[in-house]
Order: structure tokens, then sequence, then C-alpha cells
């Protein structure tokens, strides 16, 4: 099924002549947007024999995840804490001396080399499919259409049996306060900074704001992080944010917790954010030489025109789905059109937008398709790293369902003892009736790859004694997850 | 059931008589050997209400594992690698530069102090579950005791309903030339030197040989690996180790296969070793300034006077179970003698002797206690981290079975991309009958880390499919594996 020229005047006659287009292109998915929801939906519909356009906007394809978000942040966390690691004597206690300078400007040369090559190195996966890749903004025309509008003018009409919305997400701006690339910094301009902040504030301490600041307290930035809760990251377990918050003060962030910005005073070299006490009402100031606004993100659906075919977006952009991944289905005798990733709801995460792209793909192909969303893990690249999966006790609590916890700190680990650590602990929650486990939450190095041995377990069923009984490497960090299965079954052996 | 006196003059006269030993104390189990399978076994014994009494004739607790192998070689690993990154200009790729200096010294106290604190936290755990240590040599005197040779000559005398053997392994000399400590090494010495070896050669490519030739190389020795085969670690998956030789020849460690060493010449400041080609009988001199016999370990049961409980060792010194776990039970009457870890036949890893110290433990305690011995990891700390589960491809062809390979290149990984990394893969072996992992073979960072998701999968019998299903957090390494499992099933979506 390649993508083949279809021209059909008896059907789209006044379409077409409306918009001077000669010749349509049929495909049976026609993806918009090329991030993590458009290039895994591409790719696995191509691996299922569908022929399949994708349409980017951007210059090149990756989206948020490889070009502005995810990956630069990512790898900006990587280099900042190895800078960090032998700048503040830590290497020094290894026997390893040395006073590392920091060249921003080649570390910022290595972060766009490596999203250009992960762009091209989607690009091959996509022609490996047979995918047609297009550029430029989309719009959904009538049933089964999407017109593209290129640069120049020009424009393309292409016909899809499935249309799939991959559009992504972008930062949400403060209300009072639009974003100016120079004091007012959104994520992507806070990843591509050319020389170090001396005084960073970062409204709003999510997953965003806590990386960042991360990133450049490392790098020799003052950081002041500003958050309307009362604690980080809020959807965390409560042991799990406190511990990071203590590891954040300690590396020098100042953490401002229930705290409203309610203005914010530009000046010709810095900006001053007014905050006040969401407890006492009090007004603070807070002088900074650049402010990251880091309150959200919301869909990349503005411009779709959604009401053409009968869509319409909800609160801060979000296209419902109806029911996990049920294809969005305006009429009764349109041709289904699926949302995908950020732009629909759940959690902005790229591994939430690959699963809902597979399934989304299979689904389309007529096969059996399933997100199953409470198996998503979430993770923040901080120091230390933390990742969850599951429930967390708040939510059990709220369940009122009886549940045990196996805690184990890295501070007995023979790995953390070697790397000379011991921040960090594994926490497992155990559902009595069953054994099964119902959540696990990870801080301490390597938190991310290990969170999904958790993942393993949780899906096959296995019941947390099993899960103890793993045998593993000596000495290594997933030794610490078995720790805290047996603590769960009360045996705990090293703590 | 504390470890109570008990002095029972009436059944032993001749024994205390002879001995001139007025007290003996009775125990649920006696341990003798206090490294990963003594402790273990006693901390879980303890932890099962037995009391347990642990011999160790070392000045301290913790074994070769925590001592001496594992814990300072992986330190070692842990911060030469540090060095090794910071000093060839890995970093200033990254954008920081840096020209570390060695401290070995300081790194050697860094390794001294944590193995302190190590042994110190084991000695925590036993104390927490009533553990009695002694230290002293343990000889098996009649069925069910045991006397404890202790410094300046003092002896006394212990009964045990349960004797565990756990007295771990030594290395083993070449047959013509002893270790002298300063020309010909063990693992032990060539993890405390005081200088990095201009020129070291390594007899024996295996766990050891690689491990230790990759500490010296990174902090700047030049280093000769000798193995008697044509490959090394000829355990491994054949992949792994072509990935891993390239590796090592191309950091400049020069690696002589099919070699047999027929000789050494110890001269005032260096030592010669003569090679023989097993192909062509053609002799070679390597002259190097030290030389570390790793050819292997054998069992440390020489003067535990076996003979007296009718036992005897098998050759090189290793106790033989009678099928996994069962105790030897030299006569009818006489108490069980268990024999765990190093002792035992089998692969000499901690991994093993921990779960052996558990089974045992159990089972001593009236418990069903299960080694299950395919499901044991085998990892090397090289750059690039090997580890492996399960079958080979050789033994896989050997048996006959139909299976298929799911092969993941990490150059394709998003992390490795990150961490500027190409090198390495992971190779999933799936049985085509049925579905499930035969094997799992890794190499690439994180991989000892890795490894126990495969476990997990393995032990919980899941499928290929659905271990290809896990969400995974973006970008971690762990991602490798699923997209090593789409593979084996045709659908590898990012390569």
């Amino acid at each position: 099924m390649a993508a083949a020229a279809h021209v059909d005047p008896v059907h789209y006659p006044s379409l077409m002549g409306a918009l001077g287009t000669r010749l349509m292109n049929h495909y049976d998915v026609i993806v918009i947007g090329c991030g993590a929801g458009g290039y895994n939906t591409a790719i696995r519909a191509g691996q299922l024999g569908l022929s399949v356009a994708c349409v980017e906007r951007a210059s090149n394809i990756g989206g948020t995840g490889i070009r502005t978000g995810c990956i630069p942040s990512r790898l900006l966390l990587h280099t900042s804490e190895i800078y960090d690691l032998a700048s503040k004597g830590k290497n020094a206690a290894l026997g390893i001396d040395c006073a590392p300078t920091l060249n921003l400007a080649r570390m910022m040369a290595y972060k766009a080399a490596t999203v250009e090559k992960m762009s091209k190195s989607i690009h091959k996966l996509l022609r490996k499919q047979g995918v047609t890749l297009i550029y430029g903004d989309a719009l959904l025309a009538a049933a089964g259409h999407v017109i593209v509008r290129k640069a120049g003018g020009m424009q393309q009409i292409l016909s899809g049996t499935s249309i799939v919305i991959a559009t992504g997400s972008e930062p949400v701006p403060l209300p009072f306060a639009a974003f100016d690339r120079i004091r007012i910094l959104d994520s992507a301009d806070a990843l591509s900074l050319d020389r170090v902040p001396r005084h960073l504030a970062i409204i709003g301490a999510g997953a965003v704001g806590v990386e960042l600041g991360s990133i450049w307290q490392r790098l020799g930035s003052r950081i002041t992080l500003i958050e309307r809760c009362d604690r980080i990251c809020h959807w965390l377990d409560r042991d799990v944010t406190a511990t990071l918050e203590r590891s954040l003060k300690r590396r020098g962030i100042d953490i401002r917790l229930s705290s409203d910005v309610v203005g914010l005073d530009k000046h010709s070299d810095s900006v001053s954010v007014l905050l006040r006490s969401t407890a006492s009402g009090e007004i603070a100031t807070i002088d900074a030489d650049m402010v990251l606004v880091a309150i959200g993100r919301r869909p990349s659906t503005a411009g779709l025109d959604l009401a053409s075919v009968g869509m319409q977006a909800g609160p801060e952009g979000v296209l419902p789905r109806q029911g996990p991944l049920a294809p969005v289905t305006p009429t009764k005798n349109s041709p289904g059109i699926w949302v995908v990733g950020d732009a629909a709801t759940g959690p902005m995460l790229m591994s939430k937008a690959e699963e809902e792209a597979i399934a989304c793909a299979e689904r389309i192909a007529g096969l059996p398709g399933f997100v199953n969303y409470p198996s998503i893990p979430q993770v923040l690249r901080t120091s230390p790293e933390v990742a969850m999966i599951g429930k967390t006790e708040d939510e059990l609590r709220g369940t009122g369902a009886a549940y045990r916890v196996g805690y184990y700190p890295l501070a007995a680990n023979a790995r953390a003892a070697i790397c000379g650590t011991a921040e960090g602990f594994v926490k497992l929650l155990v559902d009595s009736g069953t054994n099964l486990i119902a959540g696990a939450h990870l801080i301490g190095p390597g938190a991310a790859d290990l969170i999904s041995q958790v993942a393993v377990a949780m899906e096959a069923s296995m019941i947390c004694e099993d899960f103890a009984r793993i045998c593993h490497p000596y000495p290594v960090w997933s030794e610490a997850l078995r720790q805290a299965a047996m603590a769960a079954g009360g045996w705990m052996m090293h703590a």
C-alpha cells in the first residue's frame, strides 16, 4: 500500500477549485505533527503496511521531545552533572584532582549536534517505512481531508482514510507577561542560553522547573524556584518530594513554596518577580536577571480548524478522547480522526505519546491496540533522579485499600557505597489483599532505568514475594528493588 | 532461640578432654566463613529465628567479595572510568575542559575506607539478627562439632545442629611460579598497588583479567592480556566477546589469544612471560614490570579436616552438592553439613553465593528453599559493561531448540546519543516454540542494572511480545531491552 496519487474531481470539485489545487494524494493515514506522537504513529503504521503522510510545521522533525524539550534537557542534565561532580570536589575525594572550566558554547554545540543527529535518525526510520514527509501548516478541511499550507503560499490537499492529530504542546505563558525570549523565557529558551545566568528565577516547580533549575544551578547560577503548591512536583510520593526538596536546597537552590506570582517588572538588565504568599498574603520581591516560566504546557491545537470537522477543543486546547484511545469521530460518515500525545488528555510525556502512537496505528490497521495508562512511568532527571510508576500512598489511602510499604534506603546499597552516595530510597507499595505491587517510588541514581523492572513485574502480575526472589548481580543499583520487596515482606536482609 | 551455653561432658568427654575445653556453645547453625555466602546465610537464618554462630578466619568479615575482590574491583572500575573520561578528552567534547591528575594514594584510601564501611555495615546486620561472630580457623571435628582455633593458641568448640561451609575461594597460582606479591600478583595484590604499573601482563582473560586490565589501562598502564582460549571470557555470547575485544583493543589493550604461558623469568625490576602459541607452537616473550595471574579460583576448603566428617573435596577443592542445594550428609545419623558459595560447585559469584545462602537458611529452618541457577546473571564491569542471563546461542544450538534473535544496537538509543556513546547492543534470544526469553546478552552502559529487568520477565514466564509492550521512560538505556524484544517479534521501531 504505497502512497498513490489520487485525483477525484467528481467528489471534491468545489474544494479543489477553491484552493487551486489540481492533484490530491490519498493516504491510509495522515499524521499531523512529527514529534514523538506523530513519528511513532507513522513508523508503526508503515510497519503495518499502511500508506502514511506526516505533516510537520516546524523546520525539522522531532517535536518538543527531540528538538526543544526532553532531549536537550536530558543532555544538559547529563553534561552539567559531569561538570558538577568534577568541580565540586566529589571527584577529588575519589583521587581525581581537577579544576574544570565550563565551555558553554561547546556544550550547546554538542547539544545542537545531538539534536540534529537524532532528527536525522528519525528521518531514516520514516524513510524505511515509506512515510511521505510534508512540511507545512496542516488544516483540517472537509471530512477526510487535510490542507497543507507550505512556505511561499503553496497549498497541498491530502486525503486520508484516517487522520491522526499529533500536534504536541506549547508552554503556557503567564496571563500578565508574554514570553520575550530575553528576560521572560520558556523552557526552550532556557535550554539555549549563551551565558550562565547570575540569578535565574523559575516560576513553577514541576518537572521542567526542577530539571532546568538543576542544570543551571550545576553550571553556576543562583536559582530561585517558585511554586504555588506547598511542595514541589505535587504528583509525586510525599517522601520523594521531601527528599528531593532537601537535596535541591542543600545544593543551594532557594525554594519558595505556597507562593503566587502576581507581577513581573522588567528592567533593562534584570526582572523583578512579585510573590504573594498563599498563606499570609505577604508580598515579596525577587530580583533575577531572567525568569523561566514553567507553569505548564497546553496542547497546540489552535490553527487546525477543528470546527470544519465538527470538533472542538476543551479548556487550554485539550482534545479529549472518548475513552482510552477511542477515535474522535466527528460525524457518522466521516473517517476517524484520532488524537495522540500531548494534544490529548493525560500526562505530557514522550513515553505516553509513544504508547498512544503504537496503539493508534495498530487500531487503524484493524489490530487490537491498548494503552495501559497506570503503567506509564514518570521520571525527573534531577540529582538524585526520580522515577515512579503506579499509585502513590495518597492515592491508595484515597481508595481505602490496605497496603504495605517496602522501604529500602540507598545508604545500605553496595553500589551507592562505591559511588559515595547515600541519598535516596526505593519505596514499594504492595496491596495487602493481593500481594501485587501497586506503586513504586524511586529516588536515587539510575531510577529512570530501574523503574521499568517494576513495570515488568506489575504487567506480569508478579506478586511481591516473587519479585523479592529475583537474583541480581552484585553490586548494582537494582538490588535496591529486591531489598525493598523483601522489606514489604518483612525480611529485608541488607538494611 | 538465642545462643545458649551448652555443656555436655557426658557425650563428648574425650573430645573435650583432648582439647582442654570446658565450655561448649550450641547453635542451630554454625556458618564457617563470613563472606557473601556466610553472612547471608547467617542473616537469613537469624531472621528465621535460628541461633547462629559465624566463624571467620580473616581479620575482618566480608570475604573476597567485600574485602579483596568484587567491591574493591568495582570501586576502582568506577573511579578509573571517571578519570578516563575526564582525561581522554571525552568530557572536553561535552564542553567541560579539564586536565585531571591521578592521586592513586587517595583513590586507594577511598577504596579502603569504603571496604571498612561495608564490613562495618555487615557487622551491624549480623548483630541485628543476634549472630555470634567468632574469629579463628574452623575445623570440622566429630559430627555436629566445629573447633575454632583462635589467635594465641586458644581453642573453642562449637556444637551445631547444622553446619554451613561458606569458606569461599582463593586464586589459583601458576604451577611453575608462586605468588610473590611484588612481581607475580593475584587479584587482591593487583587491587592494592601503590603505583601505576608501566606494563602489566595479565595471564587469563576471564572476568578478573579483563576488569583489572581495564582499571590499570584507564589509570595509565600498558596492558597485555594473555588468554589460552581463542577468545576472551569464553562463556559469553560470541557477539559480546567480539565487541568487547574490539573495544579493549581500541583502548590500547594488547590481547594475545590462543597463547599458553610456559614460563616466567623474574628479574630485579621486571618479569618476562614466555608464551607459546597453541596453534603454531611459536614462542614469544613479553617483558612487563608485573604479572597478574588470573587463571581462576579454587574453593578454600583445605584445613577444614573434611575427612573427620567423612567428606572429601573434589578436584581443586570443590565440594559438590548432591543436587541443587541438597545437604551434604556424611553419615546417616550426623547432622547436615551444607555448602554454599564459592566452596560449592557452580559459578563463583557473590550473587550465586547469596542465593544459595538464602535457600540454605530457609531449608535449615524447615521452609522450602530453591536456587534457580539458570536465572543467575553474570556481569563484567568493563567499558562497555557486559551482562548476561540464561542461555547463549551456542548453548541453544547445542540443544537443537529453534530460537529467534532480537538485536538492537545501542547506537540507535536516545540515551546513548546524549552520552555520545554508540558502542554495544542488546541481544535477546527467544524460544520460537514458546515465545519465552531463553537468554539475554547485553553490552553497553548500565548492562549490569538492566539485566534484572530481563530476569523478572524470565522468572514470570512473560512472553517476549508482552516484554516488547512494556512502557519505558524516555530517554533511558532500558528502552534498548524493549526495542530488542520488538526486534525478536519483527517490529523494531527505533532502528
